[in-house]
């Protein structure tokens, strides 16, 4: 690291250095606290003596611009802030989007303090993640530095972990998975933008269930798609209202997103001979099937698949962690090709040593130990949830049945006029944090409430539903 | 982690069981050296006892499919693998990338062997990194847990990364860069890739330098722009031949990439007015500057720039190691909003452990330290390489000056008559590795030699350069 500091060969060096250094500090580069270089590394980049950067030090020291501290270095004093030029030069704001771009980032639900009643969705609990086991695993992937070498790494990711996810999916989920059908992703968002980058055309038609996943939606939009929502009813997505036109169907069959309904079979069938008929191809979006209560899963539509149409997509950040930030596709050979170059150019590679701590993580049984025992503890909460839904909330909302995953979904009673828009933000006033169902909708509102549980206290089920029920009681009764 | 099987819940369970594990070993879902989910735990996910269970493994152990293992559980045994069914029913490949989806995933350098003269091109020396610091702060930073929640993160990274770079962009490349101007991401091919998403639609045109980089054009091309190549001479980039409707120009004006040449400053201002004239972007890729041997640096464009024009890229793939994956943009606040919902859309976030260690390792003044030892070391090799090349290899290719950076560019001479694409990849059979500058070019080939020297070791430069020229030689003499 250097000063980018012009100083002249000729003439008074010390000057020259004391002048860039002020002027690095009268236009905000150099700000309090920033330690300076050490004088003699600072020296050697320009290539004058120490003494020289040891004077212009000594000088702004004197002018109270810098501190020396015993044993740590010299550094910028508070009172070189100045105020009416630390900020720098401000600029233009020239560039602009392009004029189609409509897009803001959303809320993160880490931009939260933690909820005093948590029933926010799509977050697992991270108190069940075994942070010791994991940091015994990276520690040890550090250590063998194979995994961080000098050199640009396979795009579809680490073979050891595509191995273990082939294994996994296969016995799991009853995909079948050849180790080079396997690429892992940043997540299944980045799943789905490598598909979209790869399959879509300007224009094409893509169909997304109403309501559905907004990330998916608003992603393939600014790929330059045509998205269009198919209605979802007690079956899950509508076969006979998907666009004619489309050339690719996202879908949530397990547990679909939000509301929770598993596609029956009928449909997965009917749907698979749709994709057949018009050449269209599958999102199946499997991304919290692994947490299950009441019953056996359907077949995933992967596993239904005999014409190659399906790409399925899952993920860790359910099972494990979303700060993990891996996921998976499993993709028909024709394909494979184009979504590694998909990989390269989006941004390389992902990075190798968590991957291959999470190879050794499922090779040594420890992801089905963390299911087993995760799906316990939600199988609790989902319980006591549904309990309470239908004892203290029941005249109000219908909770939609569901026997997987992280969330359950309520729509409103037939007669009750609730915003359930307003009524979610006057709850997280209060406390309690859920979703409103209109959030997921992209057309017409359907109201209701989505309450996750992955990260809810189990106790404080109960007493966050009376609150909610008291709140929700209130707002139907103003008109 | 469960075994996909239907359990018809009448009748003979322990056959039933027996059934579907028998299907699960024919068609490949499981297979030789797999574990098999204990006894205890497959009997609380089908319901039903585990004596049932068991009696499906012994049947099972008997016929040699299965072996249990004391202490470790119970395995598929390696005589189970069926070579004729074991790799599952083979799909149609019905699914294609769309028609103009022309890209194939480049060589990774990791999937060679290391070369015995290793010029490769873009590669920092991994032997140089810090890894046992680096492994500390890791260890830290997951002991800390709040790295890892259960929730989703800022898209644009960690708070304390982005504010160490502002100050790093600051001091060492006096780019003024407020905390809210870096967004982190995933190397610097993820930075191009948000804003050719952001500001790119389909057609629009984009200029880029040739030779060049080709994970920029490749990128640009597959998000539907219209990539034009502008020439590169002794002074850079040549501004007078930039087409005329240029929405973005793509440039390396610190070490031009690949031939190494600094954009004069007559340049940078000439690009600058004529980006301001037609409402152009510009991306400043400042990939390798920190490592400089032989003079003081120009101001980069952004710190030139008036009109807010310009949008910095720096990463740590060269300065530390491409599998740490971090990179960052320094952008206009008039694209913040959209920059962060395009990271959004693209991965949702980066993983934040590796972010928060970065960022205490620059506070800790690590990456100076580094930077400045690593300096010296590339210094002697790029003094080697360079007087080796006058030595050796002086009469056939003439060497593009270069003060700074990972790598050496050398022109044929005129008159040589050498197929460099066919003499490099005969190199390679011979241990060296190098490339050919006509993998550089989207136009016309320019024949020459690229020489990286991050990785090669400093003994082996003499004798590489020697048996490159022999090679040449013998290239050169067959007509």
């Amino acid at each position: 690291m250097d000063l980018a500091v012009s100083v002249d060969t000729r003439g008074d060096r010390a000057a020259a250095i004391y002048r860039a250094l002020l002027s690095a500090l009268r236009d905000g580069r150099l700000r309090p606290g920033d330690r300076l270089p050490p004088t003699r590394a600072l020296a050697g980049d320009l290539g004058v003596s120490r003494n020289t950067v040891a004077t212009a030090y000594d000088r702004l020291t004197a002018e109270g611009y810098l501190e020396g501290r015993v044993g740590a270095g010299t550094f910028v004093t508070s009172a070189a802030a100045s105020p009416t030029a630390a900020r720098g030069r401000r600029k233009p704001a020239t560039l602009r989007p392009r004029a189609d771009w409509t897009y803001s980032p959303a809320r993160t639900s880490s931009a939260d303090e933690r909820p005093r009643y948590d029933f926010r969705v799509g977050i697992p609990d991270a108190e069940l993640f075994p942070f010791d086991t994991w940091r015994r695993l990276m520690t040890a992937e550090l250590r063998l530095r194979a995994n961080s070498p000098g050199s640009y790494a396979e795009p579809s990711g680490h073979l050891g972990l595509r191995e273990a996810i082939a294994r996994y999916v296969g016995y799991s989920r009853s995909v079948h998975a050849e180790v080079d059908d396997v690429i892992v992703t940043n997540g299944t968002q980045q799943g789905l933008d490598l598909v979209g980058r790869v399959m879509l055309a300007p224009g094409d038609v893509v169909a997304v269930e109403e309501p559905g996943y907004p990330p998916a939606r608003l992603l393939f939009a600014s790929l330059g798609a045509r998205v269009v929502g198919v209605p979802v009813d007690a079956e899950g997505l509508d076969i006979a209202q998907l666009p004619e036109r489309a050339r690719l169907v996202y879908t949530t069959p397990s547990h679909q997103f939000p509301l929770g309904i598993a596609m029956s079979l009928a449909r997965r069938r009917a749907l698979l001979a749709w994709a057949s008929e018009r050449g269209a191809a599958i999102i199946e979006d499997d991304y919290d099937s692994e947490f299950r209560f009441t019953e056996r899963p359907l077949e995933p539509l992967h596993s239904l698949d005999q014409t190659g149409r399906v790409i399925y997509a899952g993920t860790f950040s359910k099972t494990l962690l979303p700060s993990l930030r891996i996921g998976y596709l499993v993709a028909p050979p024709s394909l494979r090709s184009a979504l590694r170059a998909a990989r390269q150019l989006s941004d390389s590679h992902g990075p190798m040593a968590p991957q291959a701590a999470l190879a050794r993580f499922m090779d040594e049984g420890l992801l089905a130990r963390h299911i087993r025992r995760a799906s316990k503890a939600y199988a609790v909460r989902h319980e006591l949830l549904v309990r309470g839904l239908a004892e203290r909330l029941g005249d109000l909302v219908e909770p939609v049945p569901s026997a997987a995953g992280l969330h359950v979904a309520a729509r409103l009673r037939d007669g009750m006029d609730i915003d359930t828009t307003g009524a979610v933000r006057q709850a997280g006033g209060e406390g309690i944090a859920l979703d409103a169902l209109p959030g997921y909708c992209a057309g017409a509102a359907q109201e209701g409430l989505v309450f996750g549980y992955g990260a809810v206290v189990a106790d404080s089920i109960g007493e966050g539903l009376a609150r909610l029920s008291a709140l929700l009681r209130r707002a139907a009764t103003k008109p």
